[in-house]
């Protein structure tokens, strides 16, 4: 028995997210059926992101034990072989077997983007939101500070959630223009059910003048999901990837996996 | 009566290219439609650029006839409402009776887009060619130096064209590399079926040192369509744009639009 983690990339818009669900497929689901189908084995992945329905990924991390003989480093070529070519498997490496991608301390960044233009470019409308108005992108980087440190983000926060506990650290925000494509990319050491999203959303609202900078600073203080601005729309969120401050094979937190408590963990849902 | 040119925009997946045919959904054929459907008249576009099935544009242009009162410029915000995502007017304008997109002289712009890394990212997947092999760029930018300027571009067209002349201008050929995407950015007076995209073949044979750099005048002087490369797939190429020389408005040939001539001039398919 060995416990084999994979680096996962994916289009997430021909999926309903992440976790594995009655209404959809998702990216999970296709993970455990080929996997089970390329091993023979019942094969079950945990995820460190679930991301959304339409959020994608450049670098998701997922775990899974296995009888195999196959050296985990092969695993990579020989499920790429079975997977769709929506989803790649682009490293697979053998973890400690205390290794969980979630309870594991670790870095994690996502990117947000949007289409700054008079029309949409359709060749970006998957992977950027669309925005008309003009953005004062020095704005929202000066607004961007506000959310930088420990926080309580109770506000940027989708309601519905049963989380310990609503305080993160951002360790950085970087927002880039590029012609018109206006990049916010953020480090934290982990993130509540939308947060990015609700981050995104508000930031923008300030780059389009309708907030104050300040307002950043209001927002987080109300711990009030209504205090904040809205969930900017799935497709603009892309998972870049995670690092774990201790490595990938020792264990930090011996947590056993447990599929209905993984179920059941509420963080790490963006 | 009055000739109104647009600038469209598409992702060129979901289409059998830009030319209205009987087996499948066309960017022709959708403006057609809803052209028709806005106006309440029987619209027929000519297009600028008869992209191929998968290519990709952000600005191709088409002109059409039409009795209506709306101004040229608030049909790009009309159409709009009624054309698929994939599909964005980004311009409208109404130009001389006697232009005619394809026989204005213009240069034209084409890129060509490569993914060179171990494995695909999901989300370049339908805008860029996927290239394992590592591609030395510089050689690349030297062999391309033999493109440039006036030539007998015969081997660089796919068979079964009927073009009176294959002699082409190619102003410009810059090649970058930004990460692992290698973009290819060609600037001619026109070019050939397929064109662009044996260029992009018979380059990448030669960056993958398939072939050495002074194989690409060989294939030039040749003339021959079995001494270039192959034809790199679709979905790596995007029609930039094209600019027209004497301005749009002034009628450079003044050329009537014939739709059955329309149909049978094979320049500018690509």
């Amino acid at each position: 028995m060995k416990r084999v983690k994979l680096k996962v990339a994916y289009d997430g818009t021909a999926y309903c997210g992440w976790q594995v669900q009655d209404n959809g497929e998702t990216i999970e689901g296709v993970l455990n059926r080929e996997l089970s189908r390329l091993l023979k084995e019942d094969i079950h992945v945990i995820g460190a992101s679930r991301t959304d329905s339409g959020v994608h990924s450049l670098g998701n991390v997922c775990v899974f034990d296995t009888e195999t003989r196959i050296p985990a480093e092969k695993i990579v070529y020989a499920i790429n072989q079975r997977l769709p070519l929506d989803i790649r498997v682009i490293e697979s490496t053998e973890v400690s077997p205390e290794f969980h991608p979630r309870h594991c301390r670790s870095v994690k960044t996502y990117e947000y983007r949007i289409w700054n233009d008079k029309f949409m470019n359709p060749t970006m409308r998957l992977y950027t939101k669309f925005c008309y108005y003009p953005i004062d992108v020095e704005k929202m980087r000066r607004a961007a500070v506000y959310l930088l440190g420990e926080h309580d983000f109770k506000s940027f926060c989708s309601v519905n959630t049963a989380v310990k506990s609503t305080v993160r650290t951002i360790y950085k925000i970087d927002i880039e223009k590029e012609g018109c494509l206006i990049t916010i990319r953020i480090k934290g050491n982990g993130f509540l059910y939308n947060m990015v999203r609700i981050i995104a959303g508000s930031l923008l609202n300030v780059g389009m003048n309708l907030k104050k900078e300040e307002s950043i600073k209001e927002m987080l203080e109300a711990c009030d999901r209504q205090a904040a601005g809205p969930t900017a729309e799935a497709c603009g969120l892309t998972m870049i990837g995670l690092q774990y401050i201790d490595g990938d094979d020792k264990a930090i937190n011996s947590a056993q996996i447990n599929h209905k408590n993984d179920i059941d963990t509420p963080d790490n849902v963006v």
